[in-house]
């Protein structure tokens, strides 16, 4: 007799993340709110997409909620060389687009997927993508991730930490997206570590998010800025789109399964700009930002 | 004996090609000039990055030209089953973004391509991407395009025209780039087109470039439009980059194969934008253009 929690439970925890975080951030910003966009997916399930729009501090944000189930998608069984199965997944995913070049760019997601045929596991992730690096700040938003990470396993910080150098790297640039975070995938339980267990920790990376993300909301909002910081942060927005449909897994996965394309594109930033080879002066803080984009870095 | 061209008379030809649109677009804006930016690829060979910015009609433009060689790289051997040879390859490539919401991008591409085993063919397309489509200047421009066609090869237009509206189609959206064009690719010499026909098709294509777009520039760069028709632009914008980034065969070799990324992402907008979920009203031209962004609409 297996005590795991069901997809039910899950499924609701996730929910709930998705009012809790949208709560939060709406405190945060003190303006404006969300508008939910809920739909259906033809194969069954769906979601409630989140935007927020125009506020003090976001310009841009999405948090989705999905849970949808059916027939897996070809790609799924051919990467997992099966035949056929149902599949179940749910999740939230979010992306934070800031007013301010000072306030980073936040995603993250939170994910369960199961299968007819008994597999399932959690994935999920948090990276920040800074305008314009500041060292304190990236040592928070890490040392936050690894209270989250050691509560759970002495190893999580250190291998999540590198799959997200490895995972958020924009390698056309050679440059990373942002200073990381964490990211994992396929956690499955294992002799040592239970199902709970892994919902657990997913729980508590989802549940970290507010404060660490309202934190750096809240510190850095009212630092001002001119029309050059702002060019620079439409720049670096480019980038994020450049990462996000050349690389990111979850986007192109969606876009090839007929996923909903407005929800997957939420991720997407608002005004954003491309000019030719740009080539910030070596004595600027563009350009030490750009020198702080690499993978390994020991940010705690 | 063979009389076919010498792939120093085509890369010849090519640089002359640049030179000459670059003119015609500098005269047909009538305020910017091109910058170069001359580059050497490390493997052999390099080319021309020419930048137009800020322009009259033309906000952000890019014409490249390239010739580099060397080994080829593994992603080509592999798609053509070869285990070790020398490339040649040169082309003409560029997209113009103009400031007006009524002047429609353009882009176009005219390539060869060699290997030291012999196989050589000729590769291109033209395509328009209209903000607002209009008819008549739909069929301006395809007949343009029908004109040089038929001049080579009857079937020509028909085949290229409809592998163009294969090409350039967003398939998450369910939308054409634009109003298509021509699309070719592969085009070897065979017992009835010879190696020099396709070269001189390949020319008159390149030839008609400058013609038949100042005309479009120079029609519509005086129609007035305000802020919606701007925001409208903008969106278009990020359709096209979501294009170039997760479709576009010559992006994504480029950046896969360690290119020059400035030069192959200067077919990136400027300023661009997404909103979320944008629904035209279906009295609005902007809800015209999206149900003219169609394969297969025969506009001539």
């Amino acid at each position: 007799m297996t005590q795991d929690p069901s997809k039910e439970e899950i499924q609701a925890y996730f929910q709930s993340l998705q009012d809790q975080i949208c709560k939060a951030l709406e405190q945060a910003d003190g303006k404006s709110s969300f508008v939910e966009d809920a739909w259906e997916r033809p194969g069954g399930g769906g979601g409630k997409s989140r935007v927020i729009t125009n506020g003090n501090v976001i310009e841009k944000g999405g948090v989705n909620f999905s849970a949808v189930y059916g027939k897996t998608p070809e790609k799924i069984l051919e990467a997992l060389q099966l035949k056929e199965a149902d599949f179940f997944a749910t999740g939230v995913s979010l992306v934070i687009h800031p007013n301010s070049p000072y306030v980073p760019i936040v995603h993250m997601n939170v994910r369960y997927f199961e299968m007819s045929n008994g597999v399932k596991w959690f994935g999920g992730g948090i990276d920040l993508t800074p305008h314009y690096v500041v060292e304190k700040d990236a040592q928070y938003f890490h040392q936050q991730l690894k209270s989250v990470c050691d509560k759970h396993h002495k190893g999580y910080y250190t291998e999540f930490k590198k799959w997200a150098d490895d995972y958020f790297y924009i390698k056309h640039r050679d440059e990373t997206r942002g200073i990381g975070g964490i990211f994992f995938d396929h956690l499955k339980p294992t002799n040592e570590i239970s199902f709970t267990d892994r919902f657990n920790f997913v729980k508590d990376v989802g549940n970290a998010f507010s404060t660490t993300y309202t934190h750096l909301m809240n510190k850095n909002k009212g630092i001002p800025f001119d029309d050059s910081q702002k060019k620079w942060q439409l720049l670096r927005r480019g980038r994020y789109v450049e990462f996000n449909l050349v690389y990111d897994k979850g986007t192109k996965f969606g876009l090839d399964t007929d996923g909903r394309t407005e929800s997957i594109l939420m991720s997407m930033p608002p005004v954003c700009n491309w000019d030719y080879n740009v080539q910030p002066n070596p004595e600027s803080e563009e350009y030490k930002t750009l020198q702080w984009l690499k993978k390994g870095i020991n940010w705690i």
